[in-house]
């Protein structure tokens, strides 16, 4: 596990109404600043993007995976190198990265004055919201693979993520989110104290190993299932989403725009399909329609 | 339970291989737009704001709520009226609210670009932050009115929770925060799919009935205590936070700096004690100091 992920205070722990003073890991939470480098090699501008509030490690992830899922960028081609600039005031703390562009890289930065699904020309509308990542996805015609995960193998996604996150583990405190091949081989696990930053993290790994579309794999979110949480999803190809909490209704009408298959409260040998089931092999179909 | 809240949708259920299909309830999740009308009478003007993804219900407050803990308005009295504006593309649904100030009142705009505290002198490092919310908070120097809690009380308040959360109890989708006062009446419970916007109606609530300082009252958030709850509640002048789930580094810090007790992991006889413990009383001390 990152060190910087995790910090150890003294607090006073009660059980049973006596008290005790014991040391106890708490998770990380640090802004980072995502910066921009672009333009022509003899007049490069540097710009502020967005501020979030994470969990130290894997920033440059974070950042490639923030600029993907909002449309700046729209492959890892784009990106030349990313690192730390360090600010006195914030106690030499990696707190602000910068993304430089390769030469000739043009960021789409229309995308980024709010999450660009408000700046589209309707933002206030679910519809509105889903239509705008249709517009910037290079993912939006949902999957044709024929790819599918048995029951069996689903249903034992969720303990090995639980195994497997470390800060977590440790503290309690952070959200994971996870990539499997379809025969439930995990690929990427990354965690944050924002859910949507863990899945930033997430995507940028797999931009940089060059592995999209995730359109034959399985993504797990320790959580619910919000839009934004699809959204990113989406914009990465990605065609099946289990989570392990409730999915909202936007969640659910973005999963079907986009031919995603959408699995929700994914615990012991229980979960419900919101959407494209075909995706998931069951051993039994009853043809009982139950209100 | 407001209608809005809930959307019933047919879904195919898993459950130990078998699988049938089923109505399920599950939390709306929908844009709502936040304008501010202000201005002197002749020529008011209108700004937008904000855009969250929310659960309908309860919207005033939630607008009210976000000016408020943005630092935007300091007080209800600077609140006229605050009224729904219909868009038809949005098929007329309620996503956007125009909150209109009183003639005088003037909104201090330059905290809304971001998050007030990613827009101070410097927003990348915690301090910074810290300090920000200093600025524009009306109740920066903590609480010594004396009050506590006992602990039988404290640990009582998750199941009042969770019995009164019917927007969950439908969908387990929703997170809430409750008020109570120290012998643990509720006095407030709000919901959303965003922890953001559920304690953002709160505070609005609160703001409209005119209870500001919350100082002599607890604050219980069902998931985990983040900096960007603390510090609306910060804003709101609560001196107890008791979070179901854990708290991160930045969220523990800012609790120390405005002397807001601060309790995690809250379940069952069990908690964790981060801040300002001389709030809770406790049956027995131990004097011991476990490593």
């Amino acid at each position: 596990m990152p060190p910087q992920a995790v910090q150890n205070i003294p607090i006073t722990r009660v059980a049973d109404g006596i008290s005790t003073t014991v040391n106890d890991a708490i998770a990380i939470e640090e802004p980072l600043e995502i910066r921009l480098e672009h333009g022509p090699a003899d007049s490069r501008t540097v710009q502020n993007i967005s501020v979030t509030m994470r969990t130290p490690g894997n920033d440059s992830e974070l950042a490639i995976g923030f600029l993907f899922t909002e449309g700046v960028i729209t492959s890892a081609n784009e990106v030349g190198e990313s690192s730390h600039q360090f600010i006195a005031c914030a106690e030499n703390k990696e707190n602000v990265i910068v993304v430089s562009l390769a030469e000739g890289a043009v960021p789409r930065l229309q995308n980024t004055e709010r999450n660009f699904y408000t700046t589209s020309s309707c933002g206030v509308c679910g519809k509105g919201s889903i239509n705008a990542i249709r517009t910037v996805s290079n993912y939006s015609n949902g999957d044709d693979s024929g790819v599918t995960i048995n029951t069996e193998t689903l249903i034992k996604l969720p303990d090995t993520l639980r195994r497997m996150q470390q800060v977590f583990e440790a503290t309690g405190g952070l959200h994971g989110c996870a990539l499997f091949t379809t025969d439930g081989k995990l690929l990427l696990l990354r965690e944050d104290v924002g859910r949507h930053n863990a899945l930033d993290k997430l995507i940028g790994a797999a931009l940089n190993q060059n592995i999209l579309p995730l359109n034959n794999h399985v993504l797990l979110l320790s959580g619910r299932a919000s839009f934004e949480l699809v959204q990113k999803a989406a914009m990465a190809g990605i065609s099946i989403i289990a989570a392990v909490g409730a999915p909202s209704s936007l969640a659910v009408q973005l999963a079907r725009e986009f031919n995603i298959t959408l699995v929700g409260f994914l615990r012991g040998e229980r979960f419900n399909i919101y959407n494209a089931p075909q995706r998931i092999q069951i051993p039994v179909y009853e043809d009982s329609y139950q209100k």
